[in-house]
């Protein structure tokens, strides 16, 4: 199973996540924009996830909600900009626990012999904003929702 | 006159712009927000700009264009994060010169005895993207822009 990779320089304001996925690109970028997929994998098992709007196109708003076992419900929300595709995805991202504190997030996928090199960036605006990310435990919810992708990616081409 | 205060800390990805303008928050605001003020005063002298698409809601694009005296063109353009308001507009921000490499905006208008305090943090999703802009000539443009609103607002409130 390929690692994910999680860069947080010190004194930076980005979060690099980069990994391999055994998956054709277009099925990757489709978990990443179907909602109906993206329900599947996106968040730490112990959430469930319900998505508000999630409109893929320039301008399009996307809303999603975390609730966790005792009924906490955990909002973010972003707009995307430019048209989504394979080759780029940008979106903004808000958490709404901590409002006002904006970043961009860039997503691009690369196909390698049939496989998926998958590098998203965040960049928050201050590395204190970057460092309340990684401080939140953002960690295991980036393992857990890679570790569902692959599954999802493997039950779509197995299934 | 105030001075604007331009801040791009070596190795960091933002640039950090701020002044004060001698007049109310909303009406600064309105010069932000309004097509038909903006064209008046964004952008260096010597280049006219064009609006294309200017639409103040979240997940509102906007794009407008600068010519110089040759007829060179220069795009630029973007979408709305959230409901733009004088404590916080948030956009993206695209040079179509250079297309990829998004930054994120925001705008904070703050009023104090009468004047406003504009301050204004791009953040880039590099140090080199955000050299890329210093060295562009960036400088000139703001401080032709600033010059330029602060002669708006004074005529706006004295006509």
């Amino acid at each position: 199973m390929a690692n994910t990779q999680i860069t947080a320089e010190p004194g930076q304001s980005q979060i690099i996540i980069t990994r391999e996925f055994d998956a054709p690109r277009d099925l990757v970028f489709r978990a990443h924009t179907d909602p109906d997929l993206l329900v599947q994998w996106l968040g730490p098992r112990d959430l469930k996830m319900t998505i508000d709007v999630f409109d893929v196109r320039d301008g399009g708003r996307w809303r999603y909600v975390s609730t966790d076992a005792e009924g906490n419900e955990y909002g973010f929300h972003g707009v995307f900009h430019g048209t989504p595709t394979p080759d780029y995805t940008v979106q903004t991202f808000e958490f709404e626990g901590v409002p006002g504190h904006v970043a961009l997030e860039s997503l691009t996928l690369e196909e390698r012999d049939g496989k998926t090199f998958v590098r998203t960036v965040s960049t928050f605006q201050s590395v204190e904003d970057r460092d309340g990310m990684v401080a939140s435990g953002m960690e295991h919810g980036v393992r857990d929702s890679d570790a569902r992708l692959e599954e999802l990616l493997a039950r779509l081409q197995n299934g």
